[in-house]
């Protein structure tokens, strides 16, 4: 019998021994694998993820970015059907213009200030660099581990950067100068918000200490939602809002325009908290998606009732407003907490946000939509919600209260600053002859409803 | 030479024989073969899906949902704009509860008794129990084939369930009592729907008889349209609209309003039907977009050219009748008829629901959106043409048509009771003063239209 | 040793030879490694695409039909929304038959005049005879190297297809006579839009010139605006427009309505341009998303900035009009352009579609809703654009100005033919009595918002 060293002096006739039957199975066996596995190489990343994984995630992540975009006309929608018919040409004018501000600065400075990468001041601020660069492996399998493309990154991003501000527009609708909303607006966008997101999305101080915002409920809508409550401030109430110590109501021109706002945003919030997810996982989405719909329907049911009870009749607006509040509530949890949890805390929302009208309004805080009370305080909690029902031991209520404070600090002293900035500079209110006869005409010069 | 034993004998020796110039090629091969496979070994599930094929199937599941989702929007604009502008914000209310209701009835009770798993009276009846509740594989591959999630399955089905109560809500506009419809619509959506629903979806005596009904033109929309009509025959005629034996059109107030509807709600037919096929398979659910579009096509021109004859006018209300007259008769067997055949079955659809809608209002039944024409006359054609036109020799006409009678014979009398009941306890119309101030003012104190 | 002879004559002991340690880690691992590739196998095709991204790539591709199916909703109410409020039921019923017509006229002739395959007359015409057959590939992963089945290939043009005719709808708006329009669109639409389209995307002399137009700048919305051109000049102005030589502006009755339709022209854009990617390719869907929104975005600024500067204030028509000339800018270099070229471009777009307007007014072409500046100048704004931006070298400035010549060459003409022939044959305009009572009342017998 052969010796190893004989062995290894014999390959030719080792080579030919192996023309046996096995060869006959095992050669072709291999051959078709490699022809079948020749398409899948690309599937060898370090990430473990396939080319068709990435695909799919990439995918829902785009569907995920026209889902968000959506929430733009939801706005724009629910903002004019809630405000007075004279001003509705402003209104849609600035929710066309915010769009196009926050996707521009976006691209110019917002989504490198949000994710800097590295931090240059502390882990509180860091930038890197003007304007978008995919670099060699931004639009492969190996930017995000197989989850999206640089590209998908930013639009997705910065659609999301751009509701921000839209929150803001209407708290602050009626009376606000066209001019001065947009400086707002653009450095609302690009800086404040942007900032602040580092510190939890960007990898900043707040991540390492254990904050938790999945979706945003601190990050997008009390950001949007402490802007807002600077404006109702800084601005003052409309015209004929609260006359003599009377708390009179200035009702929206039309609740079929409002309604199809608060639908497309709930439409939108499939894609802003799905989309979150950050992949296309199939048990994260899914999860996501009921724990959404479930706060959104027990928000609805919680105003109802809440309404009912206070106000003695089943009041449309806090209903609209209720989805929107469960909505709000459940974006920093939704993929963390159980499918009931989801239900009370969109429930408990749909309460808050008919009783915070309420206040709000009697603090005479004159904010037309409900903006502060939607975003900012049904923000806060879905916020602390999380530390109260998350499934995972690492999220704790103090952390959350922490984070819902350091928003707070960072973000309302900043609006404030700009907007009593644009007070003494650029002014930031029209006249009262120009609030009396409506931005359209004294704005723009037109009518929404000019046409015979 | 070696014999067996020998060989066998040689282990150590064997495994130095083959550092030979074939492992050289065999060994790394193997290796790569084995590191290109790694993230593919998820995919060796029973079911012979990927975990690729996994995650793309429940994502197009997902976007189905919010397909099906915006079909609440739709038939919420579609209803307010074919009615009174007095009328509106009360069935912008409904419509906005009757989601929620749906979707937390659904996750109650409702998706434990449409899918029961086993029948506890005969094939007729069965429940699994309160709550949701996804259990170990529930998320997994393992659920459904790899074809969706637990959570998947159940925020697509209750998207569904509550369409159904929101095809009654717009027969009985302008005139039904706002808590008595809610009532009903719990019951209705939480019991009649699903349990008629398990008898083919949950597997129970019509599926094991052969019943076809793919996307539910009789699950959905006749079960719909059976509640509707008995709706308009406990309620009775709006006031002013049969008046000394004649027929007076009341005009709905914006057709803008219902033409955003009905192409809202064709769009969430792309998920509705789209989404039946119950996976992403790619031939099966590009077939449907066909067959569902072009049956929506000829519906709109059976029902121009009907109306355009019958009515010597082309008339609007009849085209986006039309519209959704072709979807809800493509619905039962989209997947399987011909394109020519679903072009045929809308073109029919499309002039029945003309017809329809002239002869129930000659039969002085006031139905103000046509739901009754639309949802279950169209609901019933269609399952009937499943009969008629399927590819699969499986699919007959007599048991269609025992289908078709089995849903009415218990939706229909299950709908009577609930609306009687309700009107000898509740009451379930408003007072004539109140339907002539107009449900919006009379129920919720607001006009749907009420600002400046 | 053995020699290769004996070897080969000791199949048997080889066989028992190898149930060594080899054997026990080889085999399973081999029969492992096959179990694993079993559900792999269907992806050895030729293409070298497996299911899975078939799967996916048709999945993106169907999400992309129903986007730009939005599109259609979005022409509608932008339309009726620019226009009187006497003329909103007709504009509606246009745009709800025009989509009828488009997929009905393209499964019986569309789609093979487009793509027929063999041309029979040069590089010019070809017709693949009448209806849809998939044969036996149609609907495999063989139809399309994966990218997508034959149903979608023909959804997703279809709905491409019917968005021409809509182009034109504004245009003629307020004037038209509707059964004359129906006809100019069934034509338009079966014939010019088909044939016109097969010299570039049915690979005719266009496209063997190296022509490049990614998503339709010319095939779409030039051949669009080209017939818009035909109409508004064979049409002549409204009534009532241009008096003693003064231009009267006629404005719009809903800016919401104007503003939703914009809105969702920018979704339905990303199926629109997004879809054209052909698939579900990662990085250029993404970048496609990405060059589509900043051109939108700074299509919007371009407007705002050039319509405050001409007309002294922000404009909101020119402002959604500069978005929408952004979208048309961008389509035609979409894949091909940098993110910084996009921006560009969109915000020349923007300005170049306030001037327009303002020019064609004083040109005294009436047409109501601007189609002809959005669609055909910033149609070939955006074709010549892929010239001078594209960062592939094979794209040239003079190739893309024959394609727009040549479309000119072809699409005006045969609209203006169509026009005379109808206006010499059934009339094109309806009588002045007829225009200042409405086309509502007049061809309809109804009004858009004619209930209380």
């Amino acid at each position: 019998m052969p010796s190893v060293s004989e062995n290894q002096a014999t390959l030719e006739e080792d080579i030919m021994k192996n023309s046996n039957w096995k060869s006959i199975v095992w050669y072709p066996l291999c051959v078709l694998s490699l022809v079948v596995l020749t398409p899948l190489v690309g599937y060898a990343q370090e990430s473990g993820v396939s080319q068709e994984m990435f695909t799919v995630n990439n995918t829902w992540m785009l569907v995920a970015t026209f889902l968000v975009f959506i929430m733009h006309l939801g706005f724009a929608c629910l903002e004019s059907g809630l405000t007075q018919s004279k001003n509705t040409a402003n209104i849609l004018f600035k929710n066309t213009t915010i769009v196009a501000i926050g996707l521009v600065t976006y691209a110019f400075v917002g989504f490198n200030l949000m994710y800097p990468g590295d931090f240059s001041i502390g882990q509180f601020f860091g930038f890197a660099g003007f304007g978008l660069d995919p670099g060699v492996d931004g639009n492969t399998i190996a930017y995000a581990d197989g989850a999206y493309t640089y590209w998908t990154d930013f639009i997705f991003q910065a659609m999301f950067a751009a509701t921000g501000a839209t929150i803001v527009s209407g708290a602050v609708a009626e009376r606000i100068k066209l001019s001065s909303f947009l400086v707002f607006t653009t450095i609302f966008v690009a800086l404040v918000y942007t900032i602040a997101g580092s510190w939890k999305w960007g990898g900043g101080w707040l991540d390492q200490m254990g904050f938790y915002d999945f979706a945003g409920s601190t990050l997008v809508h009390s950001v949007g939602g402490w802007g807002a409550l600077a404006g109702v401030i800084v601005l003052g109430p409309r015209l004929g809002k609260y006359v003599d110590g009377q708390i009179r109501g200035i009702a929206g021109h039309s609740m079929p325009l409002a309604a199809i706002g608060v639908f497309l945003l709930w439409l939108g919030w499939f894609g802003f908290n799905g989309g979150s997810v950050l992949s296309a996982d199939a048990e994260l989405v899914s999860l996501v998606f009921v724990t959404t719909c479930l706060a959104a329907s027990t928000g609805i049911l919680g105003a109802m009732l809440t309404s009912w009870f206070l106000q003695n009749k089943p009041d449309l607006s806090m209903v609209l407003n209720g989805m929107l509040a469960g909505l709000v509530g459940i974006t920093a949890g939704a993929d963390t907490v159980s499918v009931n949890s989801a239900m009370l805390i969109g429930l408990i929302a749909g309460a808050i946000v008919v009783g915070s009208v309420l206040l709000i309004d009697r603090a005479k805080l004159d904010d037309p939509v409900g903006a502060v009370s939607v975003h900012l305080v049904c923000g806060i909690w879905g916020t602390l919600a999380v530390g109260i029902f998350s499934t995972n031991a690492d999220h704790s209520f103090v952390t959350q209260l922490i984070g819902v404070l350091a928003y707070g600090a960072f973000v309302f002293p900043a609006a404030l600053i700009i907007f009593y900035g644009l007070k003494a500079t650029l002014g930031l209110r029209v006249s009262a002859e120009e609030e009396r006869e409506g931005l359209d005409v004294s704005e723009h010069g037109m009518q929404a409803y000019g046409g015979a």
